[in-house]
């Protein structure tokens, strides 16, 4: 093991799979005087190592949004064994925050440059009635949704195009072309509503206002069709509302 | 409309479907110094009907124990139309109680009285780390459990028994036995574990201890055949932990 003018050992770029239940993150990213994921992995991997540390994700979520499986990476000389790193990251998480896997990669690997498509899953719970037992986790519809022609109003989304009428009007992207890679819209018996949108970028609440969109298309306020004129538009000003945070889970990161 | 005394209409009989968070609460029945779900739903309730209200539920639930489908119900010389009671009822209660449904039954319907037999789920969070999105509704277990062996012991419960070893010593039952009608463990790819019992009725924290040592069979630490000398024994010291209420929801209740 070659040491560091600080006694400790090489660098090493560690990779993470993390869970988290956004409900009281004011998103991924760190800032002044909020709680956020970021933020909280960074303090508990410091203490563990007694370094500096900084956590790149592979994009951030919005305040409110969970993840089943977010990427990120950081650098340390600490020469901690894996598993004991991670049970000791995990030991000092919160229990709204886990690191589900941790493994050591090419010094390379940057867990936002090279993420190569992004699965988000968007939960609606359709029915006469809130569901308490869903309430963080799902957006409460009243109105009966069409579940198919949500569907195919997704469909018509794939592709590569300009989705400025899906983007938030302070999100400052430069470039709004994306490309939806795939999208479904699935119904299970209880009443709950699963959209999932695969793409090679989202933009700032693209897949919020796209959900905000197909409710009112699946509750017939919009045709399927006049989600073309919508993006053909590219005025945020005429699409739907943004769905609630809290229905939102990014589901997979794919790289390479 | 016959009107009462008070200036009100007869006395009607209304039956409610609940479904509530248990996280926030201490159990389902009324008691001082503490929320209750029968406590949130009278007074929600009363404060519609302006009356003194008296929910009676098809059994109590500890606390911190959810419901799909509890049923409940309670009388009111109240004529306000049915569709109007319902919305003014869940526009009072917390978000995290809810009525699914209500119509009016019986004069002699009685929720607990009538009540045929009881269907209870427990859910399991079996992997290696923890689940930030489960951790209310699902008891964590660490070290990799045997959902087959777990269902063979299950189904050794079946039938007829005295439940002594896994009722609560202070439940204060004079009558120990109960009747298993139907139980099954199941796993999903994710890795949660659902333990289903159906049962003609329940003792005290009977599913949690049954839980607890199903556990304990699935571990390897106990056979599946020990059950029975478990069941044998009746003496709850023998069997085994009691499992953590947020991973337990009633699931339905069955009538007549």
């Amino acid at each position: 093991m070659i040491m560091g003018q600080n006694g400790q050992g090489a660098l090493r770029n560690l990779r993470m799979m993390l869970s988290y239940d956004g409900s009281g993150y004011h998103g991924w990213q760190r800032q002044k005087g909020q709680i956020t994921v970021q933020q909280v992995l960074e303090e508990a991997i410091g203490r563990i190592t007694g370094e500096d540390i900084r956590v790149i994700g592979s994009g951030r979520t919005d305040a409110g949004v969970h993840a089943l499986r977010q990427v990120a990476h950081f650098k340390t000389r600490s020469q901690i064994g894996i598993a004991n790193l991670h049970r000791g990251i995990n030991s000092l998480l919160p229990e709204d925050v886990v690191v589900k896997e941790i493994d050591q990669v090419d010094a390379a690997f940057h867990a936002r440059y090279d993420a190569g498509s992004k699965i988000y899953c968007y939960q609606i719970w359709n029915g006469p009635v809130r569901s308490p037992l869903c309430r963080r986790y799902a957006w409460f519809v009243r109105e009966p949704l069409a579940g198919g022609r949500m569907g195919e109003a997704l469909t018509l989304l794939t592709g590569t195009h300009d989705f400025s009428s899906f983007c938030a009007a302070d999100s400052g992207n430069r470039n709004p072309v994306r490309t939806i890679i795939a999208g479904s819209v699935k119904s299970d018996s209880g009443g709950m509503i699963m959209i999932t949108i695969e793409a090679d970028g989202f933009l700032k609440h693209m897949v919020r206002n796209i959900v905000g969109t197909l409710v009112e298309i699946g509750s017939g306020r919009r045709s399927a069709e006049a989600i073309l004129g919508l993006l053909e538009a590219k005025d945020r000003c005429l699409a739907g509302v943004t769905a609630p945070p809290g229905g939102l889970f990014l589901m997979e990161v794919k790289y390479g």
